[in-house]
């Protein structure tokens, strides 16, 4: 069955808000193994909406529409809709009594002759209960395609969806197929990298379909079983999802339900041990992370912004010579940082990461986006050079998901 | 002139990923006095981005596409490009010596085989630069629609638009019907008191609008107005926007150009002072927010993320007494974490902020969301009691943002 979603209100086309209606659509379908083909969205326009709704008609079976049903001028999609699939607009006496329900119910609903409109809905449709608020949705059929029309706000609209919509609708998908999706977040691999590492595991032809989600720094991979039973969809999902496992190894951080914070986090609550932090090039940006998260204060001591020498002198005990020496973005220098917040915190592990992060102040042995993370632990030391990125903020973001990644890899080990 | 949005994925229609991107791409046309009609997204899928195409040039003058211009096998838009409008897919030379370049510059880019994909572009086409990633952009012209492909990573797509389509697109538009905003970004004040405030000021029926756009934890507000040449737009907003700036006169903390970041980093340079930092609650959020910011190593000198008592004792010299006479979240804390900052730094200001950030930790007296902000400098300390929100995360970036525009305020005053 192709389904497509069709947004309305100015608002979304004039980006000012973001559509998520067409979006939690989707995953609700998805859930209950219906596909969404496509997204539409116009303004509060007759003849948009109206030219929407016959171009979708066309190449869909189903279209859910949200949105335009309220009481004001700039809500037209009762009258689109009737004028589209060429009916008449008019009284609905269940709507009318749902309207007069609501005024009883919502003491605080101004009671004002606007709100009539919401009585008027195309002839020879079926009304969508909204048992929530004072729009009534609808359906009807149209050149062979399911119409329905529901309300823009979220809450309502999802409550339609899941006890009215989505049952009718599988009623009428003539072969039902089940879908099963599991996700792998991926850090450390590029997006080339992760899709040969998997290649050959998806098989399109069976039903079983790979793709992979870049959300910067990291990636999504999200494995898809289709099949006609729930066994037929697992007996694909679940080999593929081993393999997925097994190729991407200790580079996979999550399978979806959790962020790499909430995992360091556990790893940190699971082997009782403490951390302090000392950034340069990201400042703060790896404690503002790890301080997210509440009940960090039983792991995390402290973190110092170490961006002067003096501070790196002073707060960490990194001795001048070594500065001058070596620089303050130096293997050498990162080493000092992690085990001086070490030692002045007495925390089990120190983290540094110093680095430059420009535009200014590379070189060409150290270029914009060198940057040393090291890593200071009762049973050693381990320093890195990397390097990340193009603009700042790039580096930046890079340098703290890295320095993260080396903690949940470092506590992993230590399990 | 008609423009629709075409943004490709899969993750877009799967319901995982909300497509930001029209959004985005609406609101920068807008100031431009080109509107976006609709929206659309489909998945990776060759044949639904084709039928997009195809329907979507029937009804537009031009269409921008995002999305789909990567190395990996999900990767369709210039092959379904090509294919919509008859071309063939070609290696294009520039596009390649793009490629080339990039590789260059990351040096940690695995090289691979795979990107040699996002050096084929279809025939007759003119390459849109990407200055900051590998996939170039192109554009052509087909049944007399304007298509523009552009890469989905927002901040590639953003600079590829500004620097590229929006220019060409507005040199074709025959009837400019005249557009001119004006933008004031406020602190402080919330949205209904604003719009109290702004009572009056728009004229919708003189072509004079006013809208208010809450980005948490600040507000927008936003003048449109609209005429048949630059002359009659300015002769609106001019006067309006001088009553907007007399009604909320030092809430405002910029006028759209710049961030509020931005703002305190150029009065820190203008003043010639230098900053240190005490966090306790925000963990580091204020520290990354001025590092953010390249050059503020010149006025921002080092911060302390100081979550245990022992390192507010040993990093700030704050007394064990105080603390534990007063307790960490008190007036007196935030005032010794303050001075104790600037002393040990050294610098002109020393900015404290320590609090409950929750959900855990609050009191009848004081509850989670209690925060106590101090700034001491040469001419005094400053200290004060705020209460912020509800979750831990609203909680740290109103505490954050309040820092912030107190950093603002001090500065303003001191010019």
């Amino acid at each position: 069955m192709r389904i497509a979603t069709l947004s309305i209100g100015d608002e979304l086309i004039c980006g000012r808000v973001t559509d998520t209606n067409s979006g939690t659509i989707a995953a609700l379908l998805i859930d209950h193994g219906l596909r969404v083909q496509r997204h539409f969205a116009v303004g509060d326009n007759e003849q948009d909406i109206i030219g929407a709704l016959l171009d979708l008609s066309r190449t869909s079976d189903a279209i859910i529409v949200t949105g335009g049903l309220g009481p004001t001028a700039d809500d037209l999609t009762a009258q689109a809709a009737a004028r589209a699939t060429g009916r008449r607009l008019v009284v609905n006496e269940a709507a009318r009594a749902h309207l007069r329900d609501m005024y009883g119910k919502l003491a605080s609903l101004t009671v004002c002759r606007l709100n009539d409109k919401q009585e008027l809905i195309p002839a020879k449709t079926t009304l969508i209960p909204n048992p929530t608020g004072t729009a009534c949705g609808f359906h009807l059929m149209h050149n062979g395609c399911f119409m329905f029309f529901l309300p823009g706000v979220p809450s309502e609209m999802i409550r339609m969806l899941n006890e009215t919509v989505i049952g009718f609708i599988q009623e009428r998908v003539p072969h039902k197929r089940v879908i099963r999706m599991a996700h792998f977040d991926i850090y450390g691999l590029s997006e080339p990298e992760t899709d040969e590492r998997l290649h050959g595991v998806a098989r399109p032809e069976l039903g079983l379909h790979l793709g992979t989600c870049v959300s910067f720094p990291w990636l999504r991979v999200t494995l898809r079983a289709e099949a006609d039973s729930e066994e037929g969809a697992n007996a694909l999902l679940e080999p593929a999802s081993g393999e997925v496992r097994s190729r991407l190894a200790d580079s996979i951080f999550s399978e979806g339900t959790i962020t790499l914070d909430e995992v360091i986090a556990d790893l940190f609550r699971q082997r009782g041990l403490t951390l302090a932090l000392a950034e340069s090039c990201t400042g703060g940006m790896v404690a503002q992370r790890i301080t997210e998260l509440p009940g960090s204060s039983a792991y995390f001591l402290e973190g110092a912004v170490t961006y002067s020498n003096g501070a790196k002198i002073r707060q960490l005990g990194v001795s001048p010579e070594l500065l001058r020496d070596y620089g303050a973005v130096s293997s050498e220098a990162a080493a000092a940082m992690a085990k001086g917040i070490r030692r002045v915190a007495g925390s089990d592990l120190g983290l540094a990461i110093t680095g430059i992060a420009g535009p200014d102040g590379g070189s060409e042995e150290k270029p914009v986006g060198t940057v040393f993370i090291s890593l200071a632990a009762q049973d050693g030391c381990w320093t890195k050079r990397f390097r990340f990125g193009i603009t700042r903020s790039q580096i930046r973001i890079k340098a703290t998901w890295t320095a993260l990644d080396w903690l949940r890899r470092y506590l992993l080990m230590k399990g």
